[in-house]
């Protein structure tokens, strides 16, 4: 089976009509025509075996994975998902591979609404590249630049759980296996925060999405800002998945351990954002409709820096480095 | 160096005002606005070593042809360039290489006004996917679908020498330096025929650009549009620029080896197209306009299939596969 087959028969699909996807796969350029009035938000990432998923995951689980990190930038700009390009390396043609990771990558798609506009399939080490596009009206995306003295720091959904997994995988940390189960499943499937994102244009005065760690992009914020923050390490730690479920789970790990995970775990793929304290019945009112939990753990001050506390209002004296792919 | 500072560093440049680029590298998501009326073409491609390119290429080539091979799909499609991503999957931090890389693409880039959007960088084995963003207006596009009997057969600048240049490397043909240095120019620096994919809109009635060798990439032409096509294989050969070049050159090989090389080379980055017959003035007069070669090599017709002749209208009895990344 040649490249042009594989693309055909697994991920060609035809533009639907009346979308903002004038024209999809099959031709040398997709065409995307955006609404009036609106601009078109771009993202793109790349995922390689060993760095980024282990070569165990489940193909669907990572068709999943590859676009959500995609639609989670999405989210953070308060854009609409509107179509996707796919570039996939492999080192062989497996076709129940394919039609997992093609399975697990629509069924995402769709529950989104976006389509798939053209890519591109080679020969060689396994590599997933997927450039998203959204639409949001000009003027209205969300920045990481627009957080304000006063404003609160808020997140979305959970922390931590993805890295959690991954520690085990490694060996480093160990958890029963019902821990295990569920942080896994937060690894490998991530929910990308679409409807909230959205709900808070106009509401949110900054966002990012998590996937380096909390820490290291609320950095993004302050930095694109010029403001400082406080954060709540505690507050942020209660937002563990895993430490809040079952019996005497805050126990199997030790304080400094839970907050590593919750401030610079990584690939969390929820959102972190700002907004001014008088706006917090709205930040509540989006979370409600878009079903997403949102919890406020900091404050946005003028002082550069971010300063972790405890509960209490006392300095937390530990170190959180941000995950980087080359660390 | 982290990939943050890597990313800064080298690619990072602000969005210049007034663009259809209205936020640059960043933020979570870059935002296009294309003017009122056009739409935006779309294009991504992945390059793989040892696939796409030898690890022995400089760099900076390396740079330009990644970029090369987008806007040569944009040139297809009509589409005048606007914008890319770029995500780069790389062994090791090597500054030196990435550099000379930089500095072959946004050569490049600048070339043609198309501005760095976004990327992501990781740690992996070698590879570089772009994607590319261009301007059309609504309904202008030139697609491959639009071909009708009576059309000619057009091609622009020169065929065969990129393939040439890799079988030289491979070991598989053997030529002068002089020859082999010019070819590996093309097949290292390809010329992405941008400037004559605008000047055919309205003019064009359909167009590829040849990735894949001649014959396959027409192919493309001939199912989309429901046509086929005559195609003259002398008139393709004499496009080969190796084999115009010098005394003797055309007894280099026989002319089964010339034939395949301008008829299934591949990595040409040409233009295929089509036009109607009482259109050769207007195609002559884009080919000027954009200071591009352009030649007529056959006839589109209502019969399906290709039929590849000789100078004199015989049959040439000879097999062009296309060249596949799976083959």
């Amino acid at each position: 089976m040649g490249e042009f087959d594989l693309i055909a028969h697994y991920f060609a699909r035809p533009a639907r009509p009346g979308t903002g996807l004038a024209l999809g796969v099959g031709d040398d350029c997709a065409l995307l025509a955006p609404a009036p009035g609106m601009q078109l938000a771009v993202s793109t990432d790349m995922l390689v075996e060993g760095r980024h998923f282990l070569s165990t995951v489940d193909p669907a689980r990572l068709g999943h994975k590859a676009l959500a990190v995609n639609l989670s930038d999405l989210a953070a700009a308060g854009a609409k998902p509107l179509a996707f390009t796919l570039a996939l390396s492999l080192p062989a043609v497996d076709e129940a591979w394919l039609a997992g990771f093609a399975r697990g990558l629509f069924a995402l798609a769709d529950a989104h609404g976006c389509q798939v506009a053209g890519g591109d399939t080679t020969k060689g080490p396994l590599n997933i590249c997927i450039t998203v596009f959204g639409e949001v009206p000009a003027g209205a995306a969300l920045l990481r630049s627009g957080a304000r003295p006063g404003d609160d720091v808020w997140v979305s959904g959970t922390l931590g759980d993805a890295r959690l997994a991954l520690e085990i995988f490694r060996g480093t940390l160990d958890a029963p296996a019902e821990v295990f189960a569920a942080a896994r499943a937060r690894m490998e499937q991530p929910t990308p925060r679409v409807a909230l994102g959205q709900a808070l244009r106009g509401v949110a005065t900054s966002a990012v999405d998590i996937s380096d760690g909390l820490v290291g992009d609320l950095g993004h914020i302050l930095r694109a800002s010029g403001v400082g923050a406080t954060l709540d390490a505690d507050a942020a730690t209660d937002l563990i998945a895993a430490r809040a479920g079952g019996t005497g789970a805050a126990a199997l790990f030790d304080p400094q351990t839970w907050r590593t995970l919750a401030l610079a775990g990584g690939d969390d793929y929820e959102l972190a954002f700002t907004a001014p304290a008088d706006r917090r019945a709205a930040v509540e009112a989006a979370g409600r409709a878009s079903a997403t939990p949102v919890a406020r753990i900091g404050r946005i001050e003028a002082e550069a820096g971010l300063r972790i506390v405890d509960r209490a209002g006392r300095p937390v004296d530990q170190r959180f480095a941000s995950f980087d792919h080359f660390g």
